[in-house]
């Protein structure tokens, strides 16, 4: 095991969401060091998280005895559309954010050159390079989380697309008049397998007279939404038949995402990752791999590996620190 | 205008189609010379066909007044998953071919290097180099005709993927628990908006009572199934409000496809062509493109071009000779 070295040859992943921010410590082989947690306090505006942020960083390097002056680089991850040449998040809806130049704050408050990029992106790139060693010529990256996104991996490296927005695949139409999403429209795959999807069948099954153990679980005040992906494992576990039904589901329709995009990019690995997989692999992976392959063409999915990210939730750190390492180069 | 050289330096593109062959000749610079065409008569077996293709080459070069010594080499579509390497057609269902070593019998029978893509692909190269002039980056083609199939340029080159098979955009599921598809799924994008779709969903309305114009326009023994989609055009314009509605979903249809296409991949140009875009695109395109801007995430569809391609069913034979010519380099 190599020992971390006294030169500037640290890298550190930042993972920026809605609620909190995580950054983790790695030697140029990738090797965790240490991390930080923070929330993310966006209601306090951009100049005060960009603070946070740095702070965030701060404690992972001193969380680990290391210090600032090691670091030869940072990836950031953030739920945005990214202007990745000028390292600006061009919109972020979770955090309130347009045209917020993160880079240049946040190199102005570390000192230590700074990449941005999309979160979904940054995820595919720590799950293809930190899991997998860069191996795969071609891999999605599928996220079920709070919301469903993704990122794809062409030739070896970050597809972005022309517009910089590729991955988008949590709306992906699924079902044409299918429930409403977030976004507006109707039948996206976010709208059919996203933990805030899954809460909302729940509990419209709920209101309509089914039974779930998860009403016992809500605290005061609370509503389904308030509950975690663990919440549904533990239900499941405890023979709940209506959250066993629509976990069935969401994994059918993400079966159903993922023979589209074989289908139609045909890629060599796909790869499902978040917290609603983290949670759940164990009741929905074998539906979606038996889905999949179901409503693959014939030939399509040959040698094709549909497989489940071990990151967890480190995902993103670790491909910021991929970022990082790579455009050092 | 150059005229035809004397050196051995034409390229012929074949599009071999489940009812008919086109060979088409052309120059270094993708001029279209002369072009001949015979049914496929697949029934009479693979060698019948390969000498049908064969003489349909030697028809287009005669009637441009060449020789055949002054073809350089061959390139051709197939409705089919293709090994290209190998030049064999692994499995084509409406030709019913497996494993047909069309490369080998084809260059014995005209002793002229032959190369083989899939029939969307080829499509896709042809309307990419020759009618775009291989400017798009990225670009994705979607070509409406019996069937629906597409291909992918990425990096300004044919993206194949991991087994060769990419551009099913055909069975990109739009729908789940949709209408019945060919290939045995449901609610297929091509089991919306293909002609062998439409036609059945008109039947079905008709059956249950609406009115259309085509019924006046069958021949004795004629079912719906065997008009065409210039049939529709006319139905459109005589007033026919069943065939017009029809129509107008599958063009919503379309433009979710499209959407999803750019939510996903995000490639430069989104191309629209095959037989039912040619004959209805006067009715079709505005809808396609206001309902798949509509349906894209904002930021996505920035700068984005949504195109009708005017090659119509040319497009396969200048694939043809582009794929030739790239080979040849």
């Amino acid at each position: 095991m190599p020992e971390p070295s006294s030169k500037q040859d640290l890298l550190v992943g930042i993972d920026l969401g809605g609620t909190k921010i995580m950054a983790g410590i790695f030697t140029p082989q990738l090797k965790l060091l240490g991390t930080s947690k923070l929330s993310t306090k966006s209601g306090r505006g951009f100049d005060a998280v960009v603070d946070r942020i740095a702070r965030t960083v701060r404690d992972a390097v001193d969380e680990s005895d290391l210090s600032l002056k090691q670091v030869r680089g940072i990836g950031i991850g953030a739920p945005a559309t990214i202007d990745p040449e000028k390292g600006e998040v061009i919109f972020a809806p979770n955090l309130g954010w347009k045209n917020a130049p993160l880079r240049r704050e946040l190199e102005k408050a570390l000192e230590i050159p700074v990449f941005v990029e999309n979160d979904c992106n940054i995820c595919t790139l720590g799950v293809h390079e930190a899991e997998l060693q860069g191996k795969p010529r071609s891999m999605v990256g599928i996220f079920l989380g709070t919301g469903i996104g993704g990122g794809i991996i062409l030739d070896g490296k970050l597809h972005s697309g022309f517009n910089r927005t590729a991955g988008e695949i949590g709306h992906m139409i699924l079902q044409v008049g299918g429930p409403k999403c977030g976004c507006g429209n109707r039948g996206c795959f976010e709208a059919l397998a996203s933990r805030i999807s899954i809460f909302r069948e729940i509990e419209d099954r709920i209101k309509e007279g089914g039974k779930s153990v998860l009403t016992e679980m809500l605290g005061p005040g609370e509503t389904y939404r308030d509950l975690k992906s663990g919440d549904l494992r533990k239900a499941i576990r405890k023979g709940d038949k209506l959250v066993e039904k629509v976990i069935e589901e969401a994994a059918e329709y993400t079966g159903i995402a993922v023979a589209n995009v074989l289908n139609f990019l045909n890629p060599q690995v796909v790869v499902l990752g978040g917290g609603v997989i983290d949670a759940l692999s164990d009741e929905m992976m074998s539906i979606i791999l038996e889905t999949a392959r179901d409503y693959c063409m014939p030939g399509v999915d040959n040698n094709i590996e549909i497989v489940e990210s071990r990151l967890g939730d480190l995902a993103g750190i670790h491909g910021g620190a991929v970022l990082a390492r790579q455009r050092l180069k």
